[in-house]
């Protein structure tokens, strides 16, 4: 049989073809073993398997399931399935605040990993012995199907798990299949370079293929993304952008490397996405700007409409509900410009070297010698995850942490004297940027970065009693100074 | 004129061709501006200008230097010069007690960078603005030179200087050209993918070329690379080497990636040359063993001259005196299987993640979540710097980190609650290993993490006061459990 009525590698216009192993999702959730490890499609809380998960949450079953996910995931996973008990074991990255009270609990054993480098760990690295992977897609064949919202690490999903079960959803346009373009590296040691050497260019193939022997099952749903919502730019937001703008049109002037191109990366959330919405008005002249980064938010569809975007690389489609529906409205003329690939492409540390890409990721928290904490409030109770950002900071060209001087009204720093929890070292940041300003901290000693970071970015009503901590500190000695008990003081 | 006797790209028989600017050491110095960034060759203590740097230390002025170097350099640089107060500003790495002792005093602002990303931080990153860059070669021509026991970030450093002075040190055998593979990728966006599919393989030429108006000066030397002393293996690097072969040989039963080839890295120092030196016994089976790291140290001339290894790639000899002997005695030989590249080539992240490495590197002290200090004792004093560690625990396949479980005579824990400074994250390292044992931490929680870190690696004397910081801090709750208070009573 031919895998597709238009044939391999042309446009797919049916959602099933004949002898699949369609059934439902309860059917479907029965050959998933109690304590299986089940690897799941989604990023940026788009593209994940929807039916069948509901479908273990509601079975009564007494359930142990490890759960890999691409990224961040909907309700059906990360609250109902959580809230069923249902999941002993959970890696990289979760959103809902069931899944993280359960794991600053203790009841879900939670591993936060980097998603840059989760499908080798799953597939090569040893992290999990793989029994199922769950995947959502719009239209399925005999040995491949097409995701939707998102690639994230399907592909390496599907590779690692001996059973497939695939989700066909006719909520997400067929259309889609028109922004992807799946690459996946070949197994070391024998792994090929990389050809992509721009980030708007194809390399791959919409499909994702599989051992047909894997497939197990079919279901069809019609359950609708968990659409992101960003909070409104707040006016801290507003000046962040305003002063990474500043920097950036400084960037553009220092560096040759910038005289045709920018490539930039935002973190995901709604600072990120009220950063890219306000760099519409950057002044980049006769430069192109590129987008090579993880995720596809409301702002870029902005910078892309205005023309001022020339294309974007991602590995998800992190929508409001508004932004889904123009996207999907128009889905032909997004494509032109829209790539979406693995997280391994999307994230890979050659690629964003390659580009010199110019990274904005946020934090929690930073202390003054640059460390940064984006994941452990107070050190301890586990938000999300570290997503995606240890791959930009750590490979970006030029690394940005921007985020507000406060938080709770400016009843708490978000600049201090040392981070309980460190996700990216005094290594990885080259500058920070708050709604206070720029501390340009490449080529800083740990206590020039200090200085800088308090004298530019700390809010106005902490600067003296962190210059406090810093010169209490200096009296003590050392290479980056510190008076430790007093900085147990400022924990939250 | 032609640029060798011998044509361009042929084996270079001179040290020298004529119409040279060739100097003396004083009359070179004396080009160097009092407060130059000067930009050096140098890596594992080899490779690095000497009588430039001497005479700068001698020459009686007020320097205030900015000195970038390769990666470590010898007794020139890092103890006469900084001995004068001739250095005001130190990247990224630093080795002895004179510089480590300004730099914790703030004499000097040295900034710890890894040097994998260093070239690129020079040239395209903003890290400094450099004046003059300082070489060491073997044999210099009218626009090359070539290197001479190390390569570290010299292209770099060579493109990004607007001066250039070279030494030709007749010490260094002309024979080592036979070793290097000089092949440095394009500045960013249009950097293509780097082609070396192989670590043993050929990519590029034996010589740096340079732009010919920057060479303002060359210098004959012939004063010696400072060798590496290695202290004789311990009981414990013993024991810790017994452990690693234990688990490598079970890593190669686990993973098709080891099926036919096993790709190794070692950290640089006594630790990781006895653990090279002790992997002649592993049971590889038919595999071959390829080395993919930073030096070429004693320790892997025995694993060459057992025929247990393949190939070695790196860039830096660092080798104790006698391996130098050694290894000059029989370079023909040895430059079959041995290549020496840029830092950038050595260290990427796209090639680590090629070849699927195994990296083994080692730390001051861990704590029991899995964060690693490996550079700032008691969190505030400097010694060496990170180096390369974070490109091999970053991007490698299985990111080891092997350490003694004590030091001082058994008198302090490597293994602690909370380390002060953290240079790797809980997301990087995969495994540990101590004298006591193994603690394979992939796929763990926090909390497990730090059960198998306790009763696997922990020496016996402490794992009793461990595990009570642990339940004490479990009693409090959280993903990552802290009683911070009390880690401080750990502090050293």
């Amino acid at each position: 049989m031919t895998d597709t009525p238009s044939g391999t590698g042309g446009v797919v216009s049916e959602r099933l073809t004949s002898d699949l192993p369609v059934t439902d999702a309860d059917a479907a959730a029965d050959l998933v073993a109690d304590d299986a490890t089940v690897l799941v499609s989604g990023f940026g809380s788009v593209g994940y398997p929807k039916a069948v998960p509901l479908a273990l949450a509601e079975s009564g079953r007494d359930l142990e399931l490890t759960v890999v996910s691409g990224g961040s995931v909907g309700e059906e996973i990360d609250v109902a399935l959580v809230e069923a008990g249902g999941i002993t074991r959970r890696y990289p990255f979760q959103t809902s605040k069931q899944a993280q009270t359960a794991a600053n609990e203790g009841r879900i054993a939670f591993s936060d990993r980097s998603v840059g480098s989760l499908a080798d760990e799953v597939q090569y690295g040893g992290l999990v012995d793989s029994d199922t992977a769950v995947v959502e897609a719009v239209a399925v064949g005999e040995d491949w199907f097409i995701p939707s919202t998102s690639i994230g690490q399907t592909p390496a999903f599907v590779d690692a798990a001996p059973e497939l079960i695939v989700e066909v959803n006719r909520a997400q346009p067929l259309a889609l299949q028109s922004v992807h373009d799946i690459y996946r590296p070949d197994a070391p040691p024998n792994r090929e370079p990389i050809p992509l050497t721009d980030p708007g260019g194809q390399i791959g193939s919409p499909r994702i293929t599989f051992d047909p022997t894997k497939l197990v099952a079919v279901v069809e749903t019609d359950r609708s993304d968990t659409p992101y919502s960003f909070r409104d730019p707040t006016e801290a937001d507003h000046a962040i952008a305003t002063n990474l703008g500043e920097f950036l049109e400084q960037e553009l002037d220092r560096s040759a490397v910038f005289d045709e191109q920018l490539h930039l990366q935002f973190g995901v959330g709604s600072l990120g996405n009220a950063l890219m919405g306000e760099l519409t008005d950057l002044n980049v002249g006769d430069r192109e700007m590129i987008y090579f980064g993880e995720v596809i938010q409301d702002g870029l569809l902005d910078m892309l409409d205005s023309g001022r975007l020339e294309s974007a690389s991602a590995t998800a489609l992190a929508l409001s509900a508004e932004g889904q529906i123009r996207l999907f409205d128009d889905i032909e003329r997004y494509a032109e410009d829209i790539v979406l690939r693995p997280t391994d492409i999307s994230n890979n540390p050659a690629l964003i070297d390659r580009f010199g890409v110019v990274g904005v990721n946020s934090a929690l928290e930073v202390d003054i010698y640059g460390n940064v904490n984006s994941t452990h409030v107070g050190g301890t109770r586990v938000l999300n995850g570290v997503g995606g950002s240890l791959d930009f900071n750590g490979n970006s060209l030029v690394a940005v942490c921007a985020l507000p001087s406060t938080l709770k009204d400016g009843d708490i720093s978000r600049i201090v004297p040392l981070t309980p929890h460190v996700d990216h070292t005094e290594h990885d940041i080259d500058v920070f940027v708050t709604e206070q300003g720029i501390a340009d901290v490449r080529g800083c000693s740990p206590v020039e970065r200090a200085e800088r970071l308090i004298d530019e970015c700390a809010h106005p009503d902490y600067r003296a009693s962190l210059r406090e901590y810093l010169d209490a500190a200096k009296e003590r000695g050392g290479h980056i100074p510190h008076d430790f008990e007093r900085a147990l003081d400022w924990l939250n």
